[in-house]
C-alpha cells in the first residue's frame, strides 16, 4: 500500500497513511483558538481545545517526577474518576509549579473559568501550564485569555497554528503533525493530529514536554489509554535533551469519534493495529522535532542501539549514549568520537561484550572487533555537520532494538541554562 | 583528641588524625619516580610506585564499565590470584584501551619492562594507563622511561610530586593528600597517603580516574580490602564530574606494614576502625580535589542529602541533582534556581513528599513546605560565587544520607569536549 510521509520514519511496512494538514484540526470533532493575554512577553500564551460534539474519550500521560505541578495531580484525578473529557485549557509562560496551596486554588480556578466560558462541568476541563516555576498564576489575565480563546473556537489550520504557538515557551518553531489512516477492516479513513512544546526537558527557570493529541476515531477509553501508553513509550519517552524530566511534562489524547467506524476495542485488530501504529508516528514525528528544537541544539540525533539482550535493554542503552554530556558535546564538535559512544555503552548497566559490538557514525562504520576502524575522520567530521545524524550501536548481544532521540550539547545550552536568573 | 586538617570535612569525631606531607611516600616502605618519556607534550609520563621491602598486600577497585582497557583486565585477573604486588607502573598521555589484541600485549609488555627493571616476576606488577583511547602504545619511548624511572626511585616528597605530576592527563594540579593516624589500641601511629588524577571521567579524548595509595599498616589482604571498599564506597563512588565512568578507571592500596603494628584483621576493633576512617579521609580529600579540577569546574558543589529513606536513596538523589546539567549549568551562573535542584530530587526514583523537604543553597534555605523562601536572590547569587558551595536537601523522609562530590558546568566544559578532535 501506498505511504506517503516527510520523512524515512513513516515508511511503516504496509499502513495507508497520508500526512495531511490541520495539526490538531486534522482530526474531526474539535475546535481550538490561541490568544495572548500577556503572560509571555510576545507570544501567544493560552491554547483552548475543546471537542465540539460532547465529551471525547480521553487518556493522559504525566510526569514520573516527584515534584510536580497541581494541574498534573488534578488531571490524574480527573481522568481516573471517568476517561472523558470536553476542554483542554493551557496556558505557557508560568508553570503554576511549587506554588503551594495557592497554586492548587490557582489552578482548579482556571479549570473552572473555561468551564465558565464553555458552559460545561468543570469536571470536564483538563489543565496544563508550562512556563516559570515558583510564580504564583497571573490569574486576571487568564481569565481575560481564556474568555478570548472561548469566543474565537475555529476548526481551522490558522487556529490550530495559534494553538501550537501559545503553547511553547523556548521553542524556537511550532510543533504540528497529523495523518490519515486507513483502518483496513472497517475501510474508514481515521485522523490522528497533534501539537507538541519542549526544548529542554526543563526550559530556561523550568518548563515542560506537553503534547496534545487528537483523533476522530472511535474507541474505547481502555484501548485509547492502551494506545497512547504504546505511542509514548517509542516516542517521548525516548526522547531526551539533558535528561530532567519536569513537575509538568504531561501529554493528553482525545478522541472525539467523529469518523464513524465501528468503536475500535482491541488493539490486536487488525484496525486496531494501524490505529497504534499511526499513533505512534505522529507521536515520534512530534517527539523528534521536540528533540531537533532542544536547547541550543545544532542537530537532530538518532541513537539505534541493535543488538541488545532485549527491548529495555537496548533503550537503556541508547538513553545513556544520548545523554552522555561527553556524547554530546562530541556530536556539536563534529567529532567522530567512537571512544565516547562505546564507554558511554558499557556504563549502561547491559552485558555485552564489546569485541561482538559495532557502532555506525552518521552512516561510517567507526567500531568493530573490540578495535576501531580506519575510518577517514575529516570526511565524517564533515559528515556529522548535516541538521540529521543517527548514531548505530550493535551490541551483538540479543534481538533488542530501541531508537532514542536527542540533540547535541552547544555553548548555546549552557549560556541559556546558566545566564537566566531565578 | 586532637585534629588538624585542611578542612571540615576533617574534623571526623574523636579520631586522631595529622595531615602529613609526602603523598604516597608518607607511608613508610615506598619509594616512588615520575619521569617524562614524551607521550605527552610537556609533562612527566610514567610513573613508577615500588614496595621497596618486598611484596605489598595489595587491593584494587576497578571501573564498572563493560568496555575495558587491558590492564584493567589485567590487574583483576593478578590479584584475584594473589592479593599482592611489589609495584604499580603508570603511563599518562595514552590509555591503552580499544587496541584490540595489540593492546592486551601491549600492557602485559608494560608490566614486563617494569618487573625487568626490577628483577621482580612480571605478575608482581601492577599497571595502569590514563589518555587517549585507541592509539597503540609507544613501547620504545614507554621502555626507556621505565628504565629512567626504575633508576630515579625514592622516597621522598619530591619524588611523590613527580609521580603525582606523571599520572595527570587535562588535570590543571597535581592531587596528593596524606594523614599520620595513631591507632588507639595499639598506640603505634600508621600513615596512609594517596595521589590521585582526573579531571573529566572521561577527559577529552577519553581518560580516567586513577588513584594510587599506601599505608606502612600491617593488615590483611582481606581487610584491607573491605576498608578501601568502604572508603572508594564513600569517596571516588561519590564524586561525579559529567556522569560518564570510564575504561581505565582504578584505584590501588597498597600496605607495606613497615609500620610494625599487630596486624590488622578485624575493621570493627578500635585499631581497624581508625584506620578505616583515615583513609575514608584520605580518600575524600582525594576525589573532591578531582571534583575541583573537573573539566571547565569553576566550583567544587557538595551535594548532602538527609532525609531519605536511607543511604543508597539519599546517594541517588545527590547523584542526579550532582549530575543534572540543569543544575550545573545554574551553578556556573550563580543562579539560586531552586526548581531544577527540586525536581532533579524528583526525578530520582526515591520516593518523598516535596511538602515536607528543604533545600538549602550556599547556607541559606531556599524550599520549604513545598514552596520557595523568601530568600534575598541578588544575595544568595553573590555567595554561589565562592569556590566552594554546598546544596543540601532534606527529603523528611527518614534517616539516609549521603554526599556526593561535583562541580559546576560552564562553557569551558563545551569547549574542552567540543573542540578536541579524534
Amino acid at each position: 500500500m501506498a505511504v506517503t510521509g516527510t520523512g524515512s520514519h513513516l515508511a511503516a511496512g504496509d499502513l495507508a497513511l497520508t500526512v495531511v494538514s490541520g495539526g490538531v484540526c486534522a482530526a474531526r470533532g474539535f475546535a481550538v483558538a490561541g490568544v495572548r493575554c500577556g503572560i509571555k512577553r510576545k507570544r501567544r500564551d493560552i491554547a483552548l481545545l475543546v471537542a465540539t460534539g460532547g465529551d471525547a474519550v480521553c487518556a493522559g500521560v504525566f510526569t514520573q517526577n516527584i515534584v510536580r505541578a497541581p494541574c498534573v495531580d488534578r488531571n490524574v484525578a480527573v481522568l481516573a474518576e471517568k476517561p472523558f473529557a470536553r476542554a483542554v485549557v493551557v496556558n505557557a509562560g508560568n508553570a503554576n509549579a511549587g506554588n503551594g496551596a495557592r497554586g492548587e486554588a490557582d489552578n482548579a480556578e482556571m479549570a473552572q473559568m473555561a468551564a465558565t466560558a464553555l458552559s460545561v462541568p468543570a469536571n470536564a476541563v483538563l489543565t496544563a501550564s508550562t512556563g516559570v516555576i515558583g510564580h504564583p498564576l497571573p490569574m486576571e489575565r487568564l481569565a481575560q485569555g481564556i474568555a478570548e480563546a472561548a469566543g474565537t473556537l475555529a476548526c481551522t489550520a490558522e487556529a490550530a497554528d495559534h494553538a501550537a504557538e501559545a503553547i511553547l515557551t523556548t521553542d524556537t518553531f511550532e510543533k504540528q503533525f497529523a495523518v490519515a489512516v486507513h483502518l483496513p477492516e472497517s475501510g474508514i479513513v481515521v485522523n490522528i493530529g497533534g501539537m507538541a512544546k519542549g526544548s529542554g526537558m526543563i526550559a530556561p527557570n523550568m518548563a515542560t514536554m506537553l503534547a496534545f493529541l487528537t483523533t476522530d476515531a472511535a474507541i474505547t477509553p481502555a484501548a485509547l489509554h492502551a494506545a497512547l501508553d504504546a505511542a509514548v513509550n517509542v516516542s517521548f519517552n525516548c526522547l531526551t535533551v539533558d535528561g530532567d524530566t519536569s513537575t509538568n511534562d504531561s501529554c493528553f489524547l482525545l478522541a472525539s469519534g467523529a469518523a464513524g467506524n465501528p468503536v475500535l476495542a482491541d488493539l490486536t485488530s487488525a484496525d486496531g493495529a494501524a490505529f497504534t501504529q499511526a499513533l505512534k508516528q505522529v507521536c515520534v514525528h512530534l517527539a523528534r522535532e521536540v528533540a531537533r528544537d532542544g536547547e541550543g541544539a545544532t542537530k537532530l540525533v538518532t541513537v539505534r542501539v541493535t543488538g541488545a539482550p532485549d527491548t529495555l535493554a537496548a533503550r537503556k542503552v541508547a538513553k545513556t549514549v544520548a545523554e552522555s554530556p561527553l556524547v554530546k558535546t562530541a556530536l556539536f564538535g563534529n567529532d567522530p568520537n567512537w571512544g565516547r559512544i562505546l564507554a558511554a555503552a558499557g556504563r549502561a548497566g547491559v552485558p555485552f561484550d564489546p569485541k561482538r559490538a559495532t557502532a555506525h557514525l552518521a552512516g561510517t562504520q567507526i567500531f568493530a572487533e573490540g578495535t576501531p576502524t580506519d575510518f577517514d575522520g575529516p570526511a565524517l567530521s564533515r559528515a556529522m555537520a548535516a541538521k540529521e545524524i543517527e548514531i548505530a550501536v550493535d551490541l551483538g548481544a540479543g534481538d533488542g532494538a530501541a531508537m532514542v532521540y536527542t540533540c547535541d550539547f552547544s555553548y548555546d545550552y549552557v549560556r541559556i541554562n546558566a545566564e537566566y536568573h531565578t
